[in-house]
């Protein structure tokens, strides 16, 4: 027997009814964004090395496949000193890298609000484990060129749309502002230097809770002083009254005093995408480092991870311009979304299977093939097996639903058709 | 000014208009091959370097972009003795390595007789030119486990079908078969050892003409008997008598006694997907060695070089099984295709804008967009702009139809449009 053969570490293959269903998904996906004004592009999946080590990708940079520089000699391995100085290119880990390059290659050729879709696969070198792979696929959208609030609103009604469109109306998006959780830690004491750590151990609060949180900040030697004011919030009394999202409800969830202006921006974007869908989280973090603003989170109460997320990144964008140019993106976790959408099965449509013996004529069995798809069918042709059965079943699995005999004098019309399953 | 930021070299971006006429043409092939019975699979875009380098892939091999290895250390690139050392995976640089890869992988998952669709990118590191991109798109059917000719006409007819379906229906194609030409030259006197390279100098005929080949095989030292009578025959004369594509036309196309079964299982062919689509090429070569039985190139009036080719290929699928499998498959030239078609631009549907002024409350402008997007439009937001006109005109470049202003009273019932461009 010949030994086992299986795609590169981490990376899958999609047979035929999964490859179905993602590409299903991906068209509801795409028609509910662009039904939203959103345009779709396409990059290369490689961009110059240096571009994707430019520090926009966070700890992302590290993962990225590095691709040898073509024509190196013996030689040039030997000059090398570091592995990068073989690689001219590397695989994008994100989507956000190559759509700052692909803004500053063709800004003129695009409109002054630029609502860009990309669903396309990206790659990662992570250690592989249930549920996450080296190559998977993203769906972003982003609004370059507004600074407003009113990107955000755009952002979050065509996200909402699209998950609804997937039939899960019951996903809601957590929503914080980079300021105002800066804002909050400049209150408690914590200083400058110490934030990016303390945003880090605050972001595992899901995982490890309130006290696990006050543990890993005091074990870091963080200023003991705002870890414990940060310990005495996370105290706090808190009633069971419910606010809906919006000014009361931020401010209830804040310590005294946020920027008034932030508040009133978040409050403006739940009146404009409907309170009933956003939580606020004033502990929401979003790992990446380049956010600004508005960041987001998709929940849904099937699952206890994220379905999605995103943010204002207004410092991003024009980095390969040399210019600030204000954008706002949310990403959705094709992956994730795929496990948990249950669309009606339509893979087969009309599908029809014509069971034919050796002695029908090529020419006669096509033709009916042919007038078949011209009436709508999807048609397998299937030269008839030892054993009829077992292959009826497995196309039925594939989602055939009728069958029939071709003989030497069928015609089209004279087929009689059988329920397949 | 900032300097030039392009992608990388030999690869290219794709902005709206040109990403959604591509993917509307990918629509067209996806939906006419599975109506054909096919089913879509999907691959990775990186296989096991030792797989993509085991001599299934041609000159090809040469082109493939290879992955540097994750984690090497300085010491590693001074130990290396060549650039392979430091890579373990590649990208594609076609579709056929990664499919008898997935095939060794998933066979006891699959049906018989597996017709597959691919449709996905692949890479080469080409000088780039006119026409030639180092990462394209590939359009491949093949048909697995049927070794007679009933493959054969499927994949033709459904191929015919997809090029109909992008009103391309002028489109024909040469046929020939691999041991026909074999058997030609052996004919001719040309021994087995010389037959590789005569087939490069043969599949240069369309472009140096009779002369040209029998030139090149004289400086190349070919035997020169077989080089005079291949000359003789290409001098023979020929008749303007017309023969449509079945034994007679095959017969006359080439020497004496050819191979009497392959002569017929070609004449049935025509006889089942329509003498008048095909056109028998007694010096098509196609240039892949692994072919071993009919091979075929699409061929339109609109342009001279070839829009896809295949043919059968029965000793490649099975190599990783250690078993052989017959295989047929053709594959679409997508980029050449998609410049050739012109499709009805239905980009935009019904093609919505709102323009709105800043007094306009956002959650009513949303509202506004949703229920027009119910109705089936696909709506652009644009806050009114200092020059109105240009920013129209090129949303009417863009594709969308109609247009209305909205203010702070407007409902959707009360928009009045006007048309666009």
């Amino acid at each position: 027997m010949a030994s086992q053969v299986n795609p590169p570490r981490g990376m899958r293959d999609f047979l035929p009814a999964e490859k179905a269903r993602r590409e299903r998904v991906l068209g509801v996906i795409r028609d509910t964004y662009r039904a939203h004004g959103f345009d779709e592009i396409e990059t290369p999946v490689m961009e110059d090395s240096d571009r994707l080590n430019a520090g926009l990708g966070g700890d992302n940079e590290k993962l990225a496949f590095g691709v040898l520089k073509r024509g190196l000699s013996a030689e040039d391995l030997k000059a090398a000193d570091e592995p990068l100085d073989l690689v001219d290119l590397g695989l994008r880990f994100d989507l956000t890298v190559p759509l700052a390059r692909f803004y500053a290659t063709h800004r003129a050729a695009l409109p002054t609000v630029f609502r860009s879709i990309q669903l396309a696969p990206v790659w990662r070198a992570e250690r592989p484990q249930k549920g996450r792979f080296r190559q998977f696929v993203q769906c972003d959208i982003d609004i370059i060129g507004e600074p407003g609030i009113a990107a955000e609103a755009e952002l979050l009604t065509a996200t909402l749309a699209t998950v609804d469109a997937l039939g899960l109306g019951d996903a809601s998006i957590r929503i914080n502002d980079r300021r105002l959780l800066i804002g909050m830690l400049g209150g408690f004491g914590f200083v400058a230097s110490e934030q990016d750590a303390v945003l880090i151990t605050i972001d595992k609060l899901d995982k490890i809770a309130h006290d696990g949180v006050i543990a890993e900040l005091r074990d870091r030697g963080i200023t003991p002083g705002a870890v414990d004011a940060l310990e005495t919030f996370f105290r706090r009394p808190t009633t069971m009254e419910f606010l809906p999202f919006g000014e009361a409800a931020i401010r209830k969830a804040l310590p005294p005093d946020p920027d008034a202006a932030v508040v009133a921006d978040l409050a403006a974007l739940g009146e404009a995408v409907g309170a009933e869908r956003l939580r606020f989280d004033p502990f929401l973090v979003r790992g990446m480092g380049y956010y600004t603003g508005p960041i987001f989170e998709l929940a849904h109460p099937g699952v206890d991870y994220s379905l999605g997320g995103g943010g204002r990144y207004d410092g991003m964008i024009g980095r390969f311009l040399g210019s600030e140019v204000p954008a706002t993106g949310f990403s959705l976790g094709f992956e994730r979304l795929v496990e948990l959408v249950e669309l009606a099965d339509d893979a087969g449509g009309d599908g029809v299977v014509l069971v034919h013996d050796a002695d029908v004529a090529l020419a006669s069995l096509l033709g009916i093939q042919t007038s078949l798809i011209a009436q709508g069918a999807r048609v397998r042709l299937v030269a008839r097996p030892k054993n009829l059965k077992p292959a009826l079943e497995a196309l039925a699995a594939e989602g055939f639903t009728r069958f029939a005999t071709v003989d030497a004098g069928s015609t089209a019309d004279s087929l009689e058709f059988r329920t397949l399953g």
